[in-house]
């Protein structure tokens, strides 16, 4: 195929995909709403149905429809695991450090943990400050805190009752996964697990009482002391 | 095609991806770096060609290769236009409001604001005072000042030193250029512009005298103030 013929290809899958979202933007479709078959838009764009299914492809990458199993497509949810992937690449390629992603944690966390404060519902109290228990009594007990740890921090931002939290916060979980093991293993002593709950701890605590300034000052507490050691177990 | 050969045919396109992905991780590569061939993936991956291909699109779509106008396949550099898709889509659909996209940014923001403080040049200072100059200057001869009002929070954000707050922060400049001039559009008071560049030129001198908190408190005051308006003009 020549270069001209892949730029033509190109723009048509391109135009293709933006047709395809302004569909979905004019007819005010939500999450779970199905789009219409690829014979529907090879007509109204004017488009073979191998550039349909091209874009379909795009767009499924995106997360902005969901083909899953083959099924008829529909309107994608709103997925971290795009944020992620970026993320992961971005920093497999040097282009991001650890650090530059840890101070852009800490910076949503200690918003996320202030408006959990303020907007948490009783249930969502309960739930975190059970979390922050679970983590001590797995972690005293020399278990792998990772689940709960992410956990804990998801219905933070669940509670702060803002989706693109959500959302950013949920990016973050498959690096926790490798970095919370790895930072884990360098605490030795007891008491170096001990603070780490301990914050833990003080940061449910702080969303029970609906203190917004101590929740958020208790999630900087809890960053300032892991990103030594996550910065030290990483080697960067 | 049946639903088991379209499942079974996803699930090789995604270990397709996957192996691509890890080949630029064990690799070492670098932004614009290039990646071999679809023969070599075919081979060593032990797929065809068409899956070689529909793999490349994916990764494409998600900027984690650049294929543009048919090159050879090149590592792709972390790009804001994959979080503006997701933000575009997750806003269009009724996923995340206005108001949560603004709150996300006003926390990002007022760090970025912060950090510049710290770690700008001379010369980014320069430039950060000059662009709210030239929004003073375009504004008062009742111009659009869109463009600089998104020049001068990258310029904020790429002197924070931080290269995933200048990715996400460029991932909201799509939403800026429709929202800036709705918000600008209700402003009828020279003294409500006023207000705007005020805040700009504050927020630009607190960057200029390395005052962070100062730089934290104006941003939080130009969002505060702009939040409220945009709101209002998107009838959110």
């Amino acid at each position: 195929m020549s270069v001209e013929a892949l730029r033509s290809g190109d723009s048509l899958v391109s135009r293709t995909v933006d047709a395809v979202r302004a569909y979905m933007r004019t007819e005010g479709l939500k999450v779970g709403d199905p789009l219409p078959g690829e014979g529907h838009f090879a007509e109204t764009i004017g488009v073979s149905r191998a550039v349909i299914r091209e874009a379909f492809g795009k767009l499924a990458a995106l997360r902005l429809i969901d083909v899953a199993n083959g099924r008829r497509a529909r309107v994608g949810a709103l997925d971290g695991s795009v944020i992620a992937t970026s993320l992961d690449h971005a920093m497999s390629t040097s282009q991001i450090s650890i650090a530059d992603v840890w101070e852009v944690r800490r910076t949503l966390e200690m918003r996320t943990a202030a408006l959990a404060a303020q907007n948490r519902t009783d249930g969502e109290a309960n739930t975190i400050v059970a979390l922050a228990d679970q983590m001590a009594t797995v972690g005293a007990a020399g278990g792998d805190v990772t689940a709960q740890d992410i956990a804990f921090h998801a219905a933070i931002a669940e509670a702060s009752r803002n989706a693109l939290f959500v959302q950013i916060v949920s990016s973050f979980a498959p690096l926790m996964e490798v970095a919370v093991p790895a930072a884990w293993a360098t605490r030795d002593a007891q008491s170096d697990r001990d603070m780490i709950m301990g914050h833990h701890r003080a940061l449910a605590d702080a969303i029970r009482r609906r203190d917004a300034a101590a929740a958020a000052a208790s999630m900087a507490a809890h960053f300032n002391a892991n990103i030594g050691i996550q910065l030290g177990a990483s080697g960067g």
